[in-house]
């Protein structure tokens, strides 16, 4: 069987060294002076500080055309140049969940342009999303880039550009992690 | 934290006796003579046969007028009439794994009537999804459905108009266990 279920572990040593962390909305997390991702199926370590699980799955919204726009331009991650990194744990409120398909989809694509906001940003910006709500987690979603330093500033914009979007409305806890590899 | 998660336990003695298991498609699962459904988070039994694992979810197709009439109509599982139940274990292949969400909804909805069938058999046959691939599950989706005994003529129709469907061409794996309240 596969494993497609990942941990992301606020630790006291890692891969990941957290630059900032940065409570948008909602309840914070513990600081953590670390960060190590790995498959859900290893132990945890003593020094553990907190875990956050997310699995990878299908494409949820994404059409025929955007998704294979996507596949066309994006890079994978663990690009040597890309030595930033960022999680960004997110909550949608009751609201949201509640929603129809179509609902759902009208906002995420229609009003707020995700897939294609998105778009713009690659190559530069990697990203993968991993799937929280279903494992009865405190998020619904943990999103991961990896960058390089020159495009800092572009995946700021990004954020600021999603920040502003209808579909963030109904974000109801956001949290952001600023990661350098070492 | 919420715990969605289920556990369905093949076993060798619990509140679901086994009536018959039929594979229609694939590998088979072993034999049993229980069944007994739980939440995720309890221990394991040492006369457990098998286990497959699922968590209850978000709508994924139907759009808002299709939600509400469900809402409108269906029952809830636990019905003291409903003396009878299914379980069926589906897995879908990889073709339809890659489709993306606009082509999977034409399927499931525009060719298939996926919802639309279902609801013709509602409230006689209350029905509950528990998605399983996210969790590198061997099947896909497990679906339980409960009825009284009146109505097993009419549960089994459900399943033949489904199997004919274009959906259904996705579909290689599937096992349909049938079970009565002891």
């Amino acid at each position: 069987m596969e494993n497609n279920t990942f941990n992301f572990i606020g630790t006291i040593s890692g891969p990941w060294k957290v630059l900032q962390m940065n409570t948008l909305l909602g309840e914070g997390l513990e600081e953590i002076p670390y960060l190590r991702m790995e498959q859900s199926n290893l132990n945890s370590q003593s020094d553990d500080i907190w875990t956050l699980k997310g699995f990878t799955s299908n494409i949820r919204y994404a059409v025929k055309e955007e998704k294979e726009k996507l596949a066309s331009v994006q890079e994978g991650l663990g690009r040597q140049q890309a030595s930033l990194a960022a999680l960004i744990p997110i909550r949608k409120n009751e609201i949201w969940w509640n929603l129809a398909q179509d609902e759902r989809r009208k906002i995420f694509e229609s009003d707020s342009h995700h897939t294609e906001i998105g778009l713009k940003y690659l190559p530069a910006i990697a990203r993968k999303l991993f799937h929280s709500r279903d494992l009865g987690q405190p998020f619904d979603f943990l999103t991961w880039f990896e960058f390089a330093p020159e495009h800092k500033a572009l995946f700021d914009e990004l954020l600021s550009v999603l920040r502003n979007t209808e579909e963030w409305k109904y974000i109801d806890r956001e949290i952001d992690i600023r990661l350098q590899r070492i």
